[in-house]
């Protein structure tokens, strides 16, 4: 399929009948912004994808919940400076009254709210301070809330991650919008992946849900930073048919184009979470061929761009081909290690699974190059690995290992 | 059941009937030890496990196939330097001449001799001086050669491993030795764990491979560096029967008592090993408990101590809990997060899910105390965690991430 949408202005606002907004609420001691809020003027459906971890957030419990009970959704509360994470009964209490006390000033059903947090775990949320934030809150959104919004989420994040796409279904304009944010962490604890999507096509909740799986498992199930999921992990999706396009309701041509747009969006926000990595110099993308299944060749790009080795010959610039086949070879994946291909940008490093003379200069130089690029510039290091002869394909990106990663996660003393 | 068993020096010599030696051969270009030598005076029987990579050396194949045609087994030949995986047809051939070579010498079948290699991947092993070399390394081995043997499987260990214990069965002395090498790295892809043990007691061949399997899930599989899984990993057990106790043909209290020691001598190589890690400064110990099955808190234990985030905290020697808690649910095995209970040292750092309040200073110094402890010291980092009421127990070592571990790995530019 080729990509037939463009880049739009406005995130999570960009589709039509969304409002959002950005405050500073008190909850981080830095006084920067730390309380977001996205709405659809009208009911929403919603997916969701959760953390898979046995230690889960409060707020992770509660969309769950909502989700399963198919609520239609109005509007998403994020907070950041507390996770509410191993915070027992009464972090649970939290979440719920965080979502009665907006439920009240928005003139909603609290069950059609949903909730997401970030920050320090074990940490209940400041609810005096949030409470009292929410008029200013819901006053503040607006259809061009967008940006501010993704910059409230932010925790140690260096930028805020945020895009929108549009493209032409049923002839008339669609938009799907999303911001995230990654796993910076100079504080600790602080490793939450959160991200919130929103779309005005019409679309069923059953359509909407397999997408969203799909897409994650893509995009953010296909990145990592250091191999560790959070407690507080979220990722939601809202689409409000406001572009008033029929009503998706079946697979085919219109589901697939808005899939694979809503896929891109995903892709475009994991891949910012990976280059903002804690310590990370340089975005790496590891493209894997050759295997039986595309979930197969997922899990062998998401294991070689995970391997530290791997990651610190990038940070050192080193053409390390035998790091990347060791760790292809453990991936719990069958193949055949005589069909090894190992590229690195264009340059063949391995092929039939045994090593080419290859310009090493060329090599590190490319390594040099590729990492060198500005944030987000289409200069990546990328790594080519095919295994045989099927028709599987996948993707993952990661970032390099590098003396700050250490110092970042080190240097904190509680 | 009690440890009656005592340390005896030795090595892979202590058990009668078998001799060592360690020699160079010019494999390395440091001039340092390069060839080992294991050799048992009668035929013994031979248990292995092998690296689970799908990019496996030619050594590692070939043991595969002496070992499932069951040959009785006379010695075992290691040499470090070049590991001889990706390495094709050739490296093949070099594996099967090396057996050859080695065979003439000792005047044995060549289906008698096992092999293993370290070094770097992609090289194949200089041949004609290992071959020049083998009449030298055979009129060196002693039967108190062990510890030399175990000088010339060093890479860039930065200690050699050995360590012999004898227990009584039948009335009889019986000795188990083992060494081993670890990952060492500051060339790039030596990330070999490669382990040798030797035992006079009468097994069968079955009991015996079954024993080195539990062993080595209880000890090697559950050491981390860095989660990397090499090309040459090999555990290579023989039992020649030279104690002259009655054979160990079937379970029973002597077998459970061999097993133990057997377990025992795995699980002090494999502290070495985690001791050894590249840049590590500290040896850390995980204990889960309260899992339905052992297998469960092996996994447990296995992804906290290889959790780049939980290590680097404890580098900084930052009582991090919260990490704690995160590495332990997301390690697949389902638990009730109401149930977790984190324990650093004898202190008590979170219960029933949730953070208690503890002595900060006490639990840092814990940390700056247990980790400065001298190598193999008791001195070691130890973290507890429950996750339930279950009988399952289980065990993990691994070592903090330190600025050197990302130096040794980023600063070689080939």
């Amino acid at each position: 399929m080729t990509a037939d949408w463009h880049i739009v202005p406005g995130g999570v606002t960009a589709p039509k009948g969304f409002r959002a907004a950005g405050i500073t609420a008190g909850l981080k001691a830095s006084g920067l912004p730390d309380l977001a809020l996205v709405i659809s003027d009208n009911t929403a459906i919603a997916a969701g994808v959760f953390t898979t971890s046995q230690v889960r957030a409060a707020c992770v419990e509660y969309c769950r919940q909502q989700l399963t009970a198919k609520h239609n959704i109005r509007a998403i509360l994020i907070n950041s400076g507390q996770a509410n994470a191993a915070t027992g009964e009464a972090g649970w209490q939290d979440a719920v009254e965080s979502a009665q006390a907006l439920a009240q000033v928005l003139n909603i059903p609290a069950h059609a709210i949903l909730l997401a947090s970030t920050g320090v775990i074990g940490q209940r949320i400041k609810m005096d301070k949030l409470v009292a934030a929410l008029p200013e809150l819901a006053a503040a959104a607006e259809d061009d809330g967008g940006d501010q919004a993704a910059r409230s989420i932010m925790t140690t994040d260096l930028v805020s991650k945020s895009i929108a796409l549009q493209t032409t279904i049923d002839g008339r304009p669609v938009r799907i919008g999303g911001m995230a944010k990654g796993s910076g962490m100079i504080h600790p604890n602080m490793a939450t992946l959160l991200a919130f999507i929103t779309c005005d096509a019409a679309v069923s909740t059953t359509l909407w849900q397999q997408m969203l799986t799909r897409a994650a498992d893509k995009s953010f199930n296909q990145v990592t930073v250091d191999g560790d999921t959070s407690t507080n992990d979220a990722l939601i999706a809202l689409a409000n048919g406001e572009s008033r396009t029929q009503a998706i309701i079946e697979p085919g041509a219109d589901a697939d184009q808005l899939e694979a747009m809503l896929t891109a969006v995903c892709q475009y926000l994991a891949k910012c979470i990976a280059r903002d990595g804690e310590g990370a110099t340089c975005l790496v993308e590891v493209q894997v061929h050759g295997t039986h299944t595309d979930a197969e060749a997922r899990q062998i790009a998401r294991t070689i761009v995970g391997s530290s080795l791997v990651k610190a010959a990038i940070f050192g610039r080193d053409p390390n081909w035998g790091r990347i086949a060791m760790a292809a070879g453990r991936a719990d994946i069958l193949f055949d290690q005589n069909s090894l291909r190992i590229e690195l940008g264009d340059l063949v490093l391995m092929d039939y699974g045994q090593p080419l003379e290859f310009d090493r200069d060329a090599a590190s130089n490319y390594l040099k190059t590729a990492a060198a690029g500005e944030y987000l510039h289409t200069d990546t290091v990328l790594i080519k690995v095919g295994v045989g002869d099927g028709s599987g394909f996948g993707l993952a990106w990661g970032c390099d290992l590098s003396y700050d990663y250490v110092k970042i996660n080190a240097e904190y003393t509680t």
